[in-house]
């Protein structure tokens, strides 16, 4: 300890320790570096062996190609500033603004009054009762409005639910591994526990129920008070889009169990094989069939304006729905989302328009179509090229792209490498992915932060980048590690 | 408890209970009781005998009379929608955009890329780089980039900080009281201690060193392990504006007993009486007198763009500054805040244009100081009016207004009255504000939901209501009410 942290308050040794075990390597030392090299070339530097960063290490897709959809953004840029309203015939003459755009945007403003206020706690009513019939019409079931929390992005609901859920220390929550480590982080933060589930990559990273059974089992012996599950569909860092059996087979064991379900969809349009089943119709559908069994299942699904074609993440926009939850502990989640007063206002208009886009027929769809199928395709073009690559790599081995936004293929280190990496006191998968961010630019995220399997190694890097040129320069990067270390 | 609720994995019984304890009046049962009249009312209903709700219980701007700064919307309104920037002609000509504003947003959008990317996980720098230079022009020192983070308004800073700073169940924060909740509720919800010293009403509402000091001693004593004060200045919901002399007090203080300062300082502009003296620039000076003294002091300072002559809480913007803070403890606050990602961009952005707004001579400049100036002349014309109302009124007494957008009067109340909200299960403070609200409309917040010294009895009230119709219903009330409990 140096002699000057003992004249402050607080020092790495007396502050909050579940706040200093928090681990979140999406955003870690990696990412911090490549930072520091897109400055030193943004200011003209010429001493490092690239001339580009790419930010492989995080689904951003409108800081690589992806361009925002027009009819969001041109009802944004009315509600922000609404005497523009006042000049319909400007905006539809000149700057192109159809008259859907116009209703849309009057239609928020009258919702939210300013999006300069605070709204209610969870939400504008209006905007929640939109996302209830998005949910109606996805599902074949109702919503309700009530039951609908709007949340600065998902990451804002994933920490609202996991606020409630961790009662004491033993507390419990059964997470897939490998993950999007904002679960483990906010576990740690709460000092709740993980109950880690591996998720089985021989089967394209399905759920295994058995693998969920045993972690359960074995977390109750020893003394840990399990209370909900969280599956992330499709899959981060894995792409996987789970069957609907798969599904149900989660919601099964919840009921028999008495688990939370917590339903992390953030990637639901991200899907390109097979189809997404939620939670919600899937655990409606099994209550038809057997009320009983299934009448207190408690699910908690989540939804974010950050992927999709949508790729809004800096609006900072989702929800979370709620079924089967007692009246009593949804009165404190209401309490608690109150204290920090309301999501950002923006970013809840933005979560409407995702659930209500233009329809066909109405003024704005053809662009809206156009532009929504061309980010799919897109990045379903990428993911391929991506996994070609990968295919033919060395001691790389990829599943096929399913869904969301990345790819997560293990990776096989000589000896010699993984002793190389000890030597730098870093993980073999991490020494690798620094290796790999000196020498072309491209950052990625090493599968240890997101948790693999003892013995294996992964990395997971996004398909958003636009061109393939940086995809040569991993193939070639590789080549000469695997040289290197022979 | 109901049999259902065994059924389930979460109870009222079995939640977190830290999370229980929190209590947040501002938006509590008597604003969701408001929020059902208004609905009512919206319906077409007349069975109520008022016709409209005034939501004093908020200082929600927006909501109520407010406008949004012209230059702040325009700007927004482009960025949101970067292709209007390809007919600067129309903008110029046909919308009354002025250069400065297509300009400004041109460099916003060059420091974020685009509104829908995630930032880096503190704000964008460039935007930081303004806020630093911000608080060098109004303090008259240097601050630096790498110290400012940029908050999903002040609500999220201050829950960063007091994460990093709640070690164990021990650990205790000053708080004043009466103090805006969000300082109390955070503190249950980390399971830490809120250690509470009262303002001093008759020096209107002032910090007293003496009572500091004495709580500090007494949690002291008490196994407390004080690591923070939190000064909130202007207050809330006092208004009261300190002196240069108390802010040095507190300052003397923490650095004597190895304090952190917390300065909510989110009401530097809202200020009608003496001056606004943050707490960074007091400290420099002190510093500068004596540097052994004060080397150590860690100070955050927090704004936001939610209040002053902004009021867009809608957007969710913030920054908190940090001086004097071990290097290793910022890295676990730069972590902190990377688990939820990053502050909304827009607020972001808008966090920018509050802290570099359009500049005399600049093509903006006359309207935004026209618009400025008008906002705060009404506020304190409105404030003026509400303390002339009250001053008249039977057992009300209210000192002269100084700031932020609160008035906090002392009621005393009949021994009647205080018997017949004892059988209501209320406290009197709380049975005047319920009667209030149904018999007028007008939501305000009891003094119970800040904290009073004991037999004292509140209510806080903003003066943001356009109009005085709404007082003069208050007055009313208010007679009848004495009347009904003499
Ligand atoms: C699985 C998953 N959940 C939640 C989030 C959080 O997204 P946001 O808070 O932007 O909605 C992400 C972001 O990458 C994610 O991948
Ligand atoms: C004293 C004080 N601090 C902080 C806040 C939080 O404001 P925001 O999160 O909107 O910036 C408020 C809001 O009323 C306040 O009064």
């Amino acid at each position: 300890m140096s002699t000057t942290t003992t004249l402050r308050s607080l020092n790495i040794d007396n502050i909050n320790p579940h706040v200093k075990e928090a681990k979140y390597a999406v955003r870690g030392e990696l990412a911090v570096r490549s930072e520091e090299y897109r400055a030193k070339l943004a200011k003209g530097s010429t001493d490092l062996p690239f001339d580009k960063i790419i930010s492989a290490n995080i689904g951003n897709p409108q800081q690589l190609d992806q361009k925002p959809i027009t009819f969001f953004r041109q009802v944004l840029s009315l509600i922000e500033y609404p005497p523009l309203l006042e000049k319909e015939d400007v905006l539809l003459n000149q700057l192109g603004y159809k008259s859907d755009v116009i209703a849309r945007a009057k239609w928020l403003l009258k919702a939210v009054g300013s999006v300069g206020a605070y709204s209610a706690s969870a939400g504008a009513p209006a905007l929640k009762e939109s996302v209830a019939k998005f949910i109606e019409e996805r599902d074949g079931h109702p919503a309700d409005p009530k039951d609908i929390y709007l949340s600065a992005g998902a990451s804002s609901g994933v920490n609202t639910l996991l606020h409630i859920i961790c009662a004491t220390p033993h507390t419990g929550v059964l997470v897939p591994i490998p993950q999007y480590p904002l679960y483990t982080a906010s576990l740690s933060v709460l000092n709740a526990r993980c109950v880690p589930y591996y998720l089985d990559e021989a089967k394209s990273w399905g759920t295994d129920l058995e693998a969920i059974k045993e972690a359960h089992k074995k977390a109750i012996a020893e003394g840990t008070d399990v209370r909900a599950i969280v599956i992330i569909n499709p899959g981060n860092p894995t792409g996987a889009s789970l069957s609907e059996d798969d599904v149900k087979a989660v919601i099964d064991f919840a009921a028999q169990e008495k688990l939370v379900v917590m339903a992390d969809e953030v990637y639901q349009t991200n899907v390109f094989k097979g189809k997404f089943h939620s939670f919600k119709s899937v655990l409606r559908n099994l209550q038809k069939e057997d009320p009983e069994k299934y009448k207190y299942v408690e699910l908690a699904s989540l939804h974010s304006v950050s992927k999709g074609m949508v790729g809004e993440c800096g609006h900072r926009g989702g929800y979370f729905e709620l079924c089967g939850f007692d009246p009593a502990v949804q009165e404190q989640i209401y309490k608690f989302v109150s204290i920090s007063l309301c999501a950002p206002v923006i970013g809840q208009c933005l979560v409407e328009l995702m659930v209500n886009p233009p329809k066909e027929g109405e003024p704005s769809y053809e662009l809206y179509k156009q532009e929504f199928d061309g980010i799919f395709a897109g990045l379903e073009k990428r993911a391929t090229a991506l996994y070609e690559a990968f295919k033919d790599m060395e001691g790389v081995e990829c599943g096929v792209p399913q869904g969301s936004m990345y790819l997560f293929p293990t990776i096989t280190l000589s000896d010699k490498a993984v002793e190389a990496a000890k030597k730098e006191g870093r993980s073999p998968d991490e020494f690798y992915a620094f290796r790999l961010l000196d020498a072309t630019g491209v950052c990625v995220v090493p599968g240890a932060g997101f948790g693999q399997k003892e013995n294996t190694l992964h990395f997971r890097t996004t398909f958003l980048a636009p061109g393939t040129e940086w995809v040569g320069r991993i193939r070639k990067f590789h080549s000469d590690f695997m040289d290197e270390f022979r």
